[in-house]
């Protein structure tokens, strides 16, 4: 990517991250934050996160060879719709939101042809919302998954692959239509589940609730308007995953009624080992040999 | 309880730590510790968790004011109708079992008059297995639920929770029906379910988990035998707790199915608050003002 301006609309966590990463790498860029609060946008300005702040989407991106879509997923329609007619020849535009088939849609349909899009998920958060928690190595070593679509632009995906590389990141293509569908598997199907496991608890239970079970439902510790959006905007692969978690239940069940001790102990382990297997697999890429 | 002999039943990774943690408080007990592998013991002299060893049932229990039991749950039963003869006047046999309905009926039916049983969980663990993961603090500011029943003499009763104080736990006292049904809810079905979580995810998904889903499934880790003993043990209840799941999943459905963003999003929050107000009532508990 040339060196140039990159727009960071919205300047939360994520957005306030990406400005401190391309500040803490040094990358030849002048870093625009767009947002709608001034007292947000004095606080990016503040850590360094950004160069220049902007209450105005349109001046907000014009001359940006890169703008980065940081908002809810569920104001990203509105946002390309007003940024469309202000992107320079040969803009890209990408994201990080959690979902990307609408996100696709609705970029290619609202982008002029002089401009680009490509969605990205790169894989990082924390249960804290807001630029005070924006870190310089939010992304380090977390894996970015990118999702063209036919209509992809090879050239610009490359280029947004290569600005999440030099932050840090490693990559992964997937359609948005995979994208989809994993992810609700492994990520928004237990985010769901992590809600429903306190949420069934009496008071009384609750009580007696150890390590594990903060464990297990940290993730319900996030912000609820994102993942209702990411749930509602996911929901025919967040009802697959329900689906495929019943019948897991149902086979658990079946081996609680049987008494089968050897299906059970082996359904376990299975679990377990595949954990294991998991974690081994994911210290191995954050430290590789 | 009066100073003499302890016999610990199995010197595992509770038994063992329970051996620290008696001579890291300087408790005034001999510790005797009872395994049928001569390596695990040798381990246990090793490492100062207990000061005699024995693989003789009888000959570890003889003499000793406290017998406690920690082995896997299945091996109960046995141990129990081992023992009895063997006990002392006034020897209080106490256990470590996560199921607790089971245990009090086995052990009021197999033990003499002469000796008392009190129900114990210590609820404190790790997914390490072994005297070589025990640690003199593993108890330290961890719950310990008693479970009393009907037969149960309150003067053991007082000396068993007095004994698990002297080792840094808090103390609640629960009827063994009240603590089985709890804890299917608040620890059984979290487990059963971090191994549903793992066991539905096909292999494309499971390269795509973050920090979250490994936070999630941290407690599909453990031991799968202890589980299987635990979840079959304890089927009514866990049947009763999948139940309760069912519920809170066929909700989130019904509120995707209707594209309620507003229920959705309260019933995200609430899960976020509860388990935010958790946590701090954990925090408070450890350090207190």
């Amino acid at each position: 990517m040339q060196p140039g301006r990159i727009s960071i609309i919205g300047v939360g966590l994520l957005g306030g991250s990406i400005g401190l990463a391309v500040k803490s790498n040094a990358l030849p860029f002048h870093v625009v934050g767009y947002g709608h609060r001034r007292s947000t946008l004095d606080k990016a300005l503040e850590v360094g996160a950004i160069d220049e702040a902007s209450d105005d989407l349109a001046a907000a991106v014009s001359g940006a060879s890169l703008v980065i879509l940081c908002t809810p997923v569920l104001l990203f329609d509105q946002i390309l719709k007003t940024i469309a007619p202000a992107l320079a020849d040969n803009t890209i535009v990408t994201d990080v939101g959690s979902t990307k088939r609408s996100v696709v849609q609705q970029a290619e349909s609202a982008l002029p042809p002089h401009a680009s899009f490509v969605g990205s998920h790169p894989m990082a958060g924390s249960e804290k919302r807001g630029v005070e928690y924006a870190r310089p190595d939010l992304f380090q070593g977390a894996l970015c998954i990118t999702t063209p679509s036919i209509n992809t632009s090879t050239t610009a995906l490359e280029q947004v692959e290569q600005f999440w590389r030099s932050i840090g990141m490693r990559i992964t293509r997937l359609s948005p239509i995979d994208h989809d569908r994993l992810l609700a598997d492994v990520s928004h199907l237990p985010h769901a589940l992590a809600a429903a496991l306190v949420n069934l608890q009496d008071e009384a239970a609750l009580r007696l609730a150890g390590k594990g079970f903060l464990d297990a439902t940290r993730i319900a510790g996030g912000d609820g308007a994102l993942w209702r959006d990411i749930l509602l905007d996911n929901r025919d692969n967040v009802r697959d995953s329900i689906g495929r978690l019943r019948t897991q239940l149902d086979h658990l069940l079946a081996m609680l009624d049987k008494n089968d001790a050897d299906a059970l102990a082996n359904w376990l382990n299975n679990g377990s080992q595949r954990r294991e297997a998991l974690l081994k697999e994911k210290l191995r890429e954050v430290n590789p040999d």
